[in-house]
């Protein structure tokens, strides 16, 4: 046994409250190391021998170093103590939270073991700590809209030199195209059509720049899209389609020409906002930058959001799309360089207006700090991002990686954020999914496949579900193609067909996720996910040639994407799945 | 290298801001396999090979399994991302977020690592989630009072049927003796002499048991240990001696005879409490128990914290003490126990009325949940209390166990949340210091001399230092020894002298900590402490032997309990310590 590589952490993503019930434990060790691991627990109040129960655990997740393993544990008196048995042969080691004891489990042999004071502890398991998304986000699918691209429908708003809107328009960075409010209104039965239950907003609060994270009114739609009264009537009129609307909050920095930031910038000192902002110096100066600001950006000061006047205000400006106007959630801009103490206040404010509301944080790296149930219900899970781009569409990693790395993630949180995490492919800030993938159609299409088969919601950004292209920034922002001569009627049809499976069945959203399949220097992928009512096997083939899978499996399945039929022979399935393509098997 | 022993997580006590501009990195190895460990970082928005800095860890912690690393850097915008760089040998091994990298460090060769979306990040260090105990907890010296036990100073208060006060009394659960807060004025300038600057007061709040932890009301003083007005006049009379004074908030549980769960009792369900405890059934039963209490004691019910009208209540308790009478700092019992978003608010209403308020958690086991800023300063240091017990009363640990388990706990929090714990060794829940040493006065003096040399604020239990003795609860709390012939004067000399040098020299305070010598089966141990200003070398023999000790070490030094003269020769410093004694030597 490798001691050195046996991890647990008490009351972290390695022992945490799933609901007001059920703790799960986990604890890690060296990949295929051990023959059995289990739970040895007790009240901690009434810790004896006779009344110790040993619960075995098993393999939640692996990586190329470690196993990781998981028991779920609901405690009569929601607490509890405990300590790890690891067996391998005819060794028998225990880890409690003093350290390592290589022993018998015995009262008498193992010294501190049988004291609670030596044990791991979960203290006590309240309900208000437990981290509780919203239950819709599992089953949603989001589209993420940029507003000044996805349709004009109010001619009359449009700003003056806008470009004209047609297929081959070409975006920069300064351009307009007279997208606005009306414009989604008008085309959210287009969104229902697709299966769309989620509309994710980039900002369309006033601002000067046609991507608006300028911001210089939070309280006011951008005259250019349209008013706060059609944005009112644009949530009623998604809600009655049974699609929400999540907007996104850019809470880190504001634009340059917020009225507090040009205040400071005229009156300097005598300015009464000079508190507002984190300045270095007065007056202010772009070069050298003697404030604060998001990155180097000289036109996005950072708000200095202890202070208690910018809280307030941006606090109600929370509270007013989400209790005023009927907002369904927040997406966080930049949300792990605002404090911590802010993200608790703001979660309080939009959990007081709406419960049910959602709350999702920008963060491209470990988030651990944000989902301990007090900040943010999940975020946006770039490295999944990352990692399904980098084994489906750039061919840069082998299945094992592949595996590993979306296994890390698997236990870098508690499962409840990963059920609600958010699954991007690409964004109004990257190119566009068919264009990472060199146009090659088929590798797009197992990107959104695996997305749209895996846990956490996924989100199509506007256009790629009729093939639209698109470099980065500003090109991957190019208006929507309403021309239907020029969409891609094959990877609509794809998409909807995707989408309305991940509707028909619950196991494809949150049932439970196993991979089958997943080797060194292989390019295809098997996994399955099932719940009470039904078994997928997912076959994957990330290769330009066909291969030929055996999975373990017994009966028949059909492949939901053709409807051809497979049988299982003497416990084994075998699946041939073509270059780039994939199958998605349901076990009758 | 050993790879599966390497850990760090991002945004833990492996990365966390130890005051507003200083980060501390750590990351832990097997215990000596490295030659080099490097943090390699740079600005996350402006993070190009020749702006990367390499800063050098060193190692600040070890144990049986493990070498513990660590670097404080400042960056300069106060955001930073940063990878790992182990160097063995001719063996080069990098860490970021991603994983393992067996590579040269260049931009072409090792892939993700100059990107900063694959390395670690801090994404940016805000004031207000800074963990900042009191600065003068680092130097104050408790003394922890039972108030019915430590001394009466109003008789007309001494319940009817009080046993005499003298030095032979015996405590049963049940009896009283007749202390008071007038006792504990009249006694204020002992403990002056003693050098205490802080009391910590088990509950004085009005309740049934001669412990008062089952309060009926927390708003009002015991009237067996005077009024509010005393309390009023016992603040004001020790802040004059620069003494502060620490309260005991019992709020995971009433007492039986607190008024609303007397009105469960009794009504039932027209009870307008009935949401203020956690109830199972009603009416409320003990036998089967039907209701949540401290681990199985009906007389403790749990309070349900969730509940709005319970907080407000109990955080008014909370503001009341510390903003009316003026008291120091609350330590709170079983803390682990109540719900983490109660202690946030908690936090908000105790430093608004006193930011320079102590919050003290009572809990037995892993904190790391309670330390991040959000809810406590410190927590109760009980696994230093069972190392220094184990080591040199009870003679059950070896030197490397012993160091082992205090280098563990270095690394198991942030270093501020290290300085301002509070190290206890006895209280009126355990048998006294004496008679866990079995009488042994040298064993009892060699834990006090390590506790009170040592990282963190020292407890001393009332009597502990006239050499009072007792066992289990209630023979710990006899009645304070006040007789002079009854005392242990020689001990009483031993704690002022300690104290005071501790007082005198900064560096036994807060000045580093190393162990120079905690061998494997040795019973004695060596460390040094040291700061700008002086340099301390401590070596304690818990053998019953003379031994004799070599250290590494240049010039002269002088033992500050005898006064004698040692000096190094050669680079080598030998000390001769009598069995259980020590010498704490001071640099010349």
């Amino acid at each position: 046994m490798l001691l050195e590589a046996i991890h647990h952490q008490p009351k972290s993503q390695y022992a945490y409250a799933y609901d007001e019930e059920t703790l799960h434990i986990r604890v890690r060790t060296k990949r295929g190391d051990m023959d059995k691991v289990s739970v040895v627990w007790g009240d901690k109040y009434d810790f004896q021998p006779e009344k110790i129960t040993t619960t075995e655990m098993t393999v939640l997740a692996h990586d190329k170093l470690f196993d990781y393993y998981q028991v779920e544990i609901k405690p009569p008196f929601r607490r509890f103590a405990y300590a790890f048995k690891f067996e391998k042969g005819k060794k028998t080691v225990f880890l409690n939270e003093v350290g390592f004891q290589e022993d018998e489990l015995s009262q008498s042999g193992v010294g501190m073991l049988w004291s609670p004071s030596g044990m791991f502890e979960f203290p006590f398991l309240n309900a208000v700590d437990v981290n509780k998304p919203p239950a819709w986000v599992k089953d949603a699918v989001f589209y993420q809209i940029f507003p000044e691209r996805f349709a004009n429908g109010d001619p009359s708003l449009t700003p003056e030199g806008a470009e004209e809107w047609h297929a081959d328009a070409v975006p920069t960075r300064d351009n307009f195209f007279g997208g606005d409010l009306q414009g989604v209104i008008d085309n959210l039965d287009y969104l229902v059509d697709l299966g769309i239950t989620c509309i994710y907003f980039t900002p369309f609060f006033e601002a000067y720049s046609n991507h608006k994270y300028d911001t210089i009114d939070y309280l006011k739609v951008d005259p250019q899209f349209g008013d706060n009264e059609t944005a009112k009537r644009l949530v009623d009129e998604a809600h009655k389609r049974g699609i929400k609307i999540m907007l996104d909050a850019v809470f880190n920095h504001s634009g340059y020409y917020w009225p507090p930031f040009q205040d400071v910038l005229k009156r300097g000192e005598d300015s009464r906002f000079t508190d507002w902002f984190h300045l270095r110096g007065l007056p202010i100066s772009e070069s050298p930058l003697n404030y604060d600001t998001f990155g180097f950006v000289p036109q996005m000061p950072k708000l200095n959001t202890e202070n208690p006047e910018v809280k307030a205000y941006l606090l109600e400006v929370a509270r007013y799309w989400v209790e005023d106007i009927g907002v369904d959630g927040w997406r966080l801009d930049v949300a792990n360089e605002v404090d911590h103490r802010f993200w608790r206040e703001f979660r309080d404010t939009v959990k007081t207006a709406n419960p049910e509301a959602y709350i999702l944080g920008e963060i491209w790296h470990n988030s651990l700090a944000w989902l301990q149930g007090d900040q943010f219900d999940a975020v946006m899970n770039y490295p999944v991002t990352n990692s399904i781009l980098d084994f489906f569409v750039k061919d840069e990693i082998d299945a094992e990686s592949f595996m590993g790395r979306l296994e890390q993630l698997l236990i870098a949180y508690p499962l409840q954020a990963n059920e609600a995490t958010f699954n991007l492919l690409d964004s109004h800030d990257t190119p566009r999914l068919l264009t990472l993938a060199e146009g090659n159609k088929k590798r797009m299409k197992l990107a959104a496949l695996f997305q749209l088969t895996y846990l956490g919601a996924p989100c199509i950004y506007y256009g790629d579900e009729i093939g639209m292209d698109g470099g980065g920034d500003p090109d991957c922002r190019k208006p929507m193609v309403w021309e239907k001569d020029r969409q891609d009627k094959d990877m609509f049809a794809f998409y909807k067909k995707l989408i309305q499976l991940r509707k028909d069945y619950r196991a494809l959203r949150d049932g439970s996720f196993t991979f089958l399949k997943a080797e060194k220097d292989a390019k295809y992928v098997a996994f399955e996910r099932e719940d009470d009512a039904n078994h997928f096997v997912v076959v994957m083939n990330s290769d330009e040639k066909k291969t030929k899978v055996k999975l373990p499996a017994e009966g028949s399945f059909v492949d939901m994407l053709t409807g051809k039929s497979y049988k299982a022979s003497r416990g084994t399935l075998v699946v041939e799945v073509e270059g780039l393509e994939a199958v998605v098997l349901k076990a009758e």
